[in-house]
C-alpha cells in the first residue's frame, strides 16, 4: 500500500490537540509555555545499521526515536511539552506505520505530550525528532555544574544495551529469557524524566547516559573543569552481566552507549535527598565515585577503596565517526 | 579528513550564543521566548536525490535547509529565534562541512537567529532541521482563516525553482546566465520573513508554497472550508519562464513546488494594506485571485475575466510519496 505524504500523515501522527494551542496541520506548531518558564530543547537523529538494527520492531523503534530525546529532556531537569517528527522511509507501509506510530504515541501519551509537527518524506530510514520541555529558568540540570568532592551518582543499570548488541554481533551467548531482557534495555529505554525533575534543586551536574559512561563523563568533567574517581564494583548491572567475564563486563558498564541512564552529581550532604528523589520517581540510584579537582584526572578503581587505578587506555568511547559499522 | 562527531560540531556549528539562555553542548538548548509570546515551531527534512540534487554546492545546500524552515516561520508570521540541526552525512569531509556550515549560518545571522542545538551521524546524507519562532498568542496567520470574497495574493515570482529542475532533467534548454538565475531560485530561496511579520492583522490566512500553488491552494481550501478562483495570467513569473511554451509555463506555475513564496488572503478592503506591507517589507505582492464560497470549489481561468475555466486534471500537485524518483 503506497499512501501519499499528507494521507500518512493524516492516518499515523494526528493525535488530538491539547496543550499546543495549535497542532500539527499548519505551517507550524504553536507552543505556549506557561509563564516563568524556559524552553529545553533536544534533537536526536536516528539511522538504521547505525543507532539501530534491522531486526528491531517498528513498535520499539518508535518508543526510542522519542525516548532518547525525552531522555536529554530528562537529563536537564525539563518537564516534557511536545515534540517534532521527521521521517524519511523507503515505502510508505501500514505494516511499518501503524505499529511505529502506536510505540511512539503511547511514551508520548505517558508523558502527557503532543506530537506538534513534522516531515515526512521517501528515502533510507531515518527517524529525526526534535522534542521541547519547559524548566524554570535557573533550575535546568547542566553539565557545567560538578564540584570537587560531589559525588557522582548513576540511575538504573548500566551495560546491558551493549550487551544485547554483543549478543547479535555474536560475540557473547545468552539464553533466550535474559537475552530477551537485555534486549529490551537496548530497544526500550525508559526515559528518566520524573528523576530529572526530582534532582531538581539537588544535582549539580547531569547528563544522560547515551555515549558510555566515560565518554558521558568526560563531557560533563570538561563542562565543569573537573576530574573523577570511579569504582567499578559500585557500577549497577543486571545479573546477566554480573555472570559474564570481567572484561566483557568492563567494556559494556565503561564504553556500552545507549543506557538512556542519568549520570547526576550532588553534594555529599545531599545524599539523603538524592535517595529521597530516586524514591519518589521510582527509580534506583547508585553513587559510583566522587568529583575530584581537575588536576586528578580520571582514576577507575577496581573497587572503592582500591590503591591501584585501572589502565583506561583498552576503553574508548562510542563515537558514531570513528567507530566503524 | 575524518573527524569525530564532539570535534565536527565544534568545529563548523558552534557559533557564539546570544538569544539563547544556554546554547549548543548540553543535553538541552534553553529558550526563552518574550512574556506573552507563543512559540513557533516548523520541522523540515531534506534527502539528496528528492529534496536537492547532488549538482547543488553545500554553501547553497546549507542556506536552503535553514530557508526551507524560516519559509514556515514567515508563512505563521512568527519571529524567528532559533533552529536545530539533525545532519546525517557518509563522511565527515571538511570540504563539504566548512561551506555547508557557513551558507546555514550566513542566512541565519540575517536572521538573527542561533543554531541551539543538533546531532550529526554517519549515514546517508540527510538534513534535518526544527526552526522556533515566536508569535503573539491569536496574531499568528494561519491556513483556516480565509473567507469567501476575500483575494487571495502571493509573493514574488512563482515557477523558477520548477524550470530550473526540468532544465536539469534534460527537458527544457536555457542560456547559461538565465539558468543561473532560475537555478538561484531553486537552490537559494528567500524566505519571505519580512512581509510575514508585516501582514500580521492584514492576512486573514497565509501558506508558504512548498508543494506547488495548486497543492499548497487545496490546503488552505481544506482548513478554511472555501473554494477559490485564480487568474493564470495574473501569477507573476520570471522573463526566463515567460519566454518558454504555454504549456511549460502553466505546468511550472502551478505544480511547481520549491516556491518557497507566501500564499495568502485579505479582505478586499485590505488591498492597500497587503501593497504596503509588500513595500515595507521590499517584496512583490500579486492579486492572483479571489476566495469563493467552498461549493465553488477550485476554478482556474486563463484571464481574469474569462468564461470558461481550464480543466484542471492536467495538473497534479507535487506529492513527495506519489511521483515516482
Amino acid at each position: 500500500m503506497a499512501l501519499g505524504e499528507f494521507e500518512l500523515i493524516e492516518r499515523y501522527f494526528r493525535p488530538p490537540v491539547r496543550r499546543a494551542a495549535l497542532g500539527g496541520g499548519d505551517d507550524c506548531a504553536l507552543l505556549q509555555p506557561a509563564p516563568g518558564q524556559q524552553l529545553a530543547v533536544s534533537t536526536d537523529l536516528l539511522v538504521e545499521g547505525r543507532h539501530f538494527l534491522s531486526t528491531v520492531a517498528p513498535e520499539r523503534l518508535g518508543h526510542k526515536a522519542l525516548a532518547v530525546n525525552l531522555s536529554d529532556l530528562a537529563a536537564c531537569g525539563a518537564e516534557p511539552l511536545a515534540f517534532t517528527l521527521a521521517l524519511s522511509l523507503p515505502r510508505a507501509e501500514a505494516s511499518f506505520l501503524a505499529p511505529f506510530a502506536r510505540g511512539m504515541l503511547e511514551l508520548a501519551e505517558q508523558h502527557g505530550i503532543e506530537l506538534v509537527g513534522g516531515d515526512t518524506t521517501a528515502g533510507p530510514l531515518t527517524i529525526g525528532i526534535t522534542a521541547m520541555g519547559q524548566v524554570p529558568p535557573g533550575q535546568a540540570l547542566l553539565r557545567s555544574g560538578a564540584r570537587a568532592g560531589d559525588e557522582l551518582w548513576v540511575s538504573g543499570c548500566l551495560g546491558d544495551a551493549r550487551l544485547a548488541l554483543e549478543v547479535f554481533r555474536g560475540r557473547v551467548e545468552l539464553p533466550g529469557e535474559t537475552f530477551g531482557a537485555v534486549r529490551e534495555a537496548m530497544e526500550l529505554p525508559q526515559p528518566r524524566v520524573a528523576l530529572g525533575l526530582a534532582l531538581r534543586g539537588i544535582a549539580t551536574a547531569a547528563i544522560d547516559l547515551s555515549d558510555g559512561l566515560l565518554g558521558d563523563l568526560g563531557h560533563v568533567r570538561r563542562r565543569s573543569g573537573v576530574g573523577a574517581t570511579l569504582w567499578l564494583d559500585a557500577l549497577p548491572r543486571s545479573a546477566a552481566l554480573a555472570a559474564q567475564p570481567v572484561s566483557v563486563q568492563r567494556e559494556c558498564l565503561l564504553a556500552g552507549g545507549d543506557d538512556y541512564e542519568l549520570l547526576f552529581t550532588a553534594p555529599a550532604s545531599a545524599a539523603e535527598a538524592v535517595r529521597a528523589a530516586g524514591v519518589a520517581s521510582g527509580t534506583p540510584v547508585t553513587c559510583i565515585g566522587r568529583i575530584e579537582p581537575a588536576a586528578e584526572g580520571l582514576k577507575v578503581y577496581a573497587e572503592a577503596h582500591g590503591r591501584e587505578p585501572l589502565d583506561l587506555a583498552a576503553f574508548a568511547s562510542f563515537d558514531h565517526f570513528k567507530t566503524a559499522g
